[in-house]
């Protein structure tokens, strides 16, 4: 993800051809982001942050109408914090310089998560994560993604179980490509085996990214995510959320009033009636920790996250 | 699902191609539908059961050596016990009237269960099933879409959300064809979304079929099952399975020694190692009936099922 000042364009990967295919997306105007994002060319919450900074300034050096451009993006996806914390972030500095730090910065918050997060793997992990919180959905090395390298880097995780996570099979798509190019073993398994997997004693803890976590921590991420933490809490497996502060939301103090995205029903199936909920809310009583980059964060998290 | 003499051959419906296609697969003798059980051209525990039972009236009319057919069959696929159970029935009298008195046997069971489970939705019941547990299943009507279509037919059944069933999708092809074909208003999740739903307060009951059931009512069924029944009771919302007797195996005394398939792992993914067992253990305290053509079964199952 980049912006070309010759041109000028925000470049994306596109995050829906991979992995079978290797291929970018340029987008000449701001409108063009928001279409990007809206589309899932790039998903993810802090990388859609970082791609909505990139179109305020690409609209900033075409000297287009900034607010039209920050409404633009901001209606793209409902869902992810980010976006508005970036727009907001961008407004007194609309320039190259302010989007490619605030990129910088995120992947930087990464890596520190990333270090607080591996103290909570006992040696020999198994771990188990949903959809992708890699390096592709945060702009580079990732969240939940990256936790699971810094384990295995410090020798902690023996592999990964990755749901597939339908409908659009980013787990299957994205996580287990980033895991096999960082040598960490893995299986794609159906988002639905989880629960039996974890009650066959084969999953030691659940790591996860988040799209928008509430003053209480009550946390909105990719659907299945609530699924996954009554099924953790019934086998008394940890699940951890790892999200850089960007991701905090203390305007908003419980789940129940984060906007729930609502997808296109032919993800699922054009043939018949579909429902297609992109998002749910896990509650906090769920969640055995919330790591940030200032650390690992425990409930009560008004307390801990304030 | 039939036996043509002249041939002679075993007919079966694809169930791969549906909805998509209507298609035939003959059967010229018992091997060939050992492997249709195998590649799944048939599934469900009663229709394996019978395609199988059929397989063995083909074998004796073209004077095949027995032995070997049935050692065929019941070596296609391991966990439905409805296939050992109804070779074990056409042992003594191998002919076509016998397999086609075993087919019209298990869908009137089916008649009967459902008329049993219907008495269990609540008015206005909004019902939600996970894999094809319907006509296609059991060799017509059907044994949880069976009690669907009787609920249905008694006014009790607001709507049906049906997991699409990964890996294979049976829920999106298989039931919400069938549901659409019998107008029953009906809508296809993902089946990570259906804890998020049931949090949601968008789901009265789980109703599913069975492969096999454990004299204690542990019981196997399609992957993902066991975590519906940990979401439902979480959520306080009940789970009954519907199957006929052909389905009961009272000489395995629990869950822990029903074998459970693991299918080829590139039915999820061809690029990356994958895990995929198709069945799942449900333990006989979260499900809270099971329904058979004799009526509703309550715990403690030992002596209900008995």
């Amino acid at each position: 993800m980049r912006l070309e000042e010759d041109g000028p364009a925000v470049v994306l990967l596109d995050q829906r051809r991979l992995p079978d295919e290797i291929a970018e997306v340029r987008c000449a105007t701001a409108d063009d982001v928001a279409d990007a994002i809206r589309d899932m060319v790039v998903r993810g919450a802090p990388a859609i942050g970082i791609a909505a900074a990139y179109g305020i300034a690409l609209a900033a050096l075409r000297g287009d109408d900034l607010d039209e451009a920050e409404r633009a993006l901001a209606a793209s996806r409902p869902t992810a914090v980010n976006l508005p914390w970036a727009l907001a972030r961008m407004r007194d500095e609309p320039t190259p310089a302010r989007a490619r730090a605030l990129h910088a910065e995120e992947v930087e918050r990464c890596m520190r998560m990333a270090a607080h997060a591996a103290e909570l793997f006992p040696e020999g992990t198994r771990a188990l994560t949903h959809c992708n919180a890699g390096g592709l959905a945060t702009g580079g090395y990732g969240s939940a993604v990256g936790a699971l390298r810094a384990a295995a880097e410090r020798g902690l995780l023996e592999r990964v179980l990755v749901d597939e996570t339908r409908p659009l099979l980013q787990g299957a798509r994205l996580t287990a490509w980033e895991l096999e190019q960082a040598g960490i073993p893995h299986a794609v398994i159906a988002d639905s085996a989880a629960g039996s997997l974890m009650a066959r004693a084969e999953v030691d803890l659940v790591v996860t990214g988040a799209d928008r976590i509430a003053a209480n921590g009550d946390t909105a991420n990719k659907i299945g995510t609530y699924s996954l933490a009554v099924l953790a809490a019934h086998h008394e497996i940890p699940l951890y959320v790892v999200a850089p502060s960007s991701t905090l939301d203390r305007e908003t103090a419980d789940g129940s009033a984060i906007p729930i995205e609502e997808r296109d029903p032919a993800e699922l199936t054009s043939r018949f009636p579909a429902r297609n909920p992109a998002f749910d809310v896990t509650p906090a009583a769920l969640i055995s920790a919330i790591v940030t980059e200032d650390g690992v964060h425990r409930a009560p998290y008004e307390e801990s996250l304030g």
